[in-house]
């Protein structure tokens, strides 16, 4: 479990690296930062948001966690390379949005004295950089826990306490395919629709017409253009199912207004306004 | 023009009629009001925001202005039962938010010793009924004048002045092809994708995990089933066409993720990202 003594290191300190590390520092848990970037490793120091940080990732000796917060695919090559400097028993967790092939990837590389817990605190944003931390966040956010049958109890308790002492809002745990199957459709179905909104056509004429709905459904069309396509081809089999499901949708519903089917097109109006209820919060 | 001495008549005092009652009423021009919900008139009366209401149609005798509140169909069925009550001269109004179909209803209908200016105040909302009615709405909605060759300056002139009274955020306008298409794009596609995405699968039991981004994609599902039917079908070419551009878009982006397509995608989202930024406020 983590104490005040125990030794915690970030890789990575962008935005959620940035904000993790604010986090422990208002928890009076200062932990160790390695990122490429020297300016934020400085920053972060000279902020107490950090207790060291280095570009040099042998500075994860001796961790007690050690939390990555890359991009799923430099995670899992930034495993490999620099493994060798865990001691044993070393917990590593990290933060990324798809997890069945991130746990089954870190699982096959992990020196088998250590142990991976994979976590997912859904409180990403499109703002990138260490400038834009903001562990205030977390408290409206969800963090998810996912565990496989290869986790020991410990290392799930230390996972509800990081949580805990990061104040998210709620904590639940999910196994990989019901999170991914949750992204799936939640997160990235909804960003594929706002991003293919945005390029079907260039309408940005109609600028000065547009009310809040268009604004706020399209708010998510700004992405961030490297790390989306890996979340989306690392969950692709669920994602193109979203997709299709979706658009088939959308298809028949056209289908309805062509054959001008009041009847039908009333019951489908008012399932969604149903369903949607049952979302607000 | 409209002045103090004008006869103005709201023909249903639904939540827009009602604004549309308070707003007048706020810049010292009580209007009248036809409805079948003898309520929703004494309501209006007992605050003063019309000047007297009746469920009788013959009170839009010697009107000056009559403002048409009502549903599309519902507008031209009521317009041909009763524009006998109207006196030679008497200019009519709307708020229905397409245009093609509805002047040319409108001017096959209407008596030729009157006039029909189209107008489409983009205020609308999901909530129905007087007791919604909130005039303070129009300050951040634009109004759109629809005008035809038929149309003299004068119509023209009162509708941007009846803009001005309601305190409009901005006015301008649009033929009514130039409106419909803006509609079909902004507005109803918009509409047809959160309705879709409701209904496309049962996901209620994942509400406790959603984030702001799919509240505020969804929040346009909960929608008026009885009035959206009549404007999707009445614009169904326009509309239909949108439809089959965005599920094209969106099964060609399955494609690239299906295909693995990391520079394509990339492509996407930069040019996703670039042409929202032209629809931030």
């Amino acid at each position: 479990m983590i104490s005040e003594k125990s030794k915690i290191t970030i890789i990575g300190l962008g935005v959620l690296g940035g904000s993790y590390a604010k986090g422990f520092a208002k928890a009076g848990i200062q932990a160790y930062a390695v990122d490429l970037n020297e300016d934020a490793l400085r920053f972060a120091k000279e902020n107490h948001w950090i207790k060291d940080g280095s570009t040099d990732p042998s500075l994860v000796k001796d961790s007690d966690l050690v939390i990555s917060c890359l991009y799923p695919h430099t995670f899992i090559q930034w495993v490999k390379d620099n493994q060798k400097y865990f001691r044993p028993g070393t917990l590593l967790s990290d933060v990324t949005g798809v997890k069945r092939k991130v746990i089954s990837a870190i699982n096959d590389e992990l020196r088998k004295d250590c142990e991976f817990i994979a976590c997912h605190p859904m409180a990403g944003r499109e703002s990138r950089g260490l400038a834009y931390a903001d562990e205030s966040r977390f408290e409206n956010a969800n963090f998810i826990i996912v565990p496989t049958e290869k986790n020991t109890k410990e290392a799930v308790d230390t996972a509800y306490q990081m949580a805990r002492i990061l104040k998210f809002g709620r904590v639940c745990e999910l196994s990989a395919e019901e999170h991914d199957r949750m992204i799936g459709f939640l997160s990235q179905l909804t960003h594929v629709i706002a991003v293919s909104l945005m390029n079907t056509s260039d309408h940005s004429h109609l600028a000065d017409y547009t009310g809040d709905s268009f604004r706020d459904l399209t708010r998510i069309a700004n992405i961030n253009e490297d790390l989306w396509p890996e979340l989306f081809v690392m969950n692709k089999d669920y994602l193109l199912e979203e997709i299709h499901a979706f658009t088939h949708e959308m298809e028949s519903f056209a289908g309805l207004i062509e054959k001008e089917d009041y009847a039908a097109m009333r019951r489908k109006l008012i399932q969604s306004t149903k369903r949607r209820k049952q979302f607000d919060k």
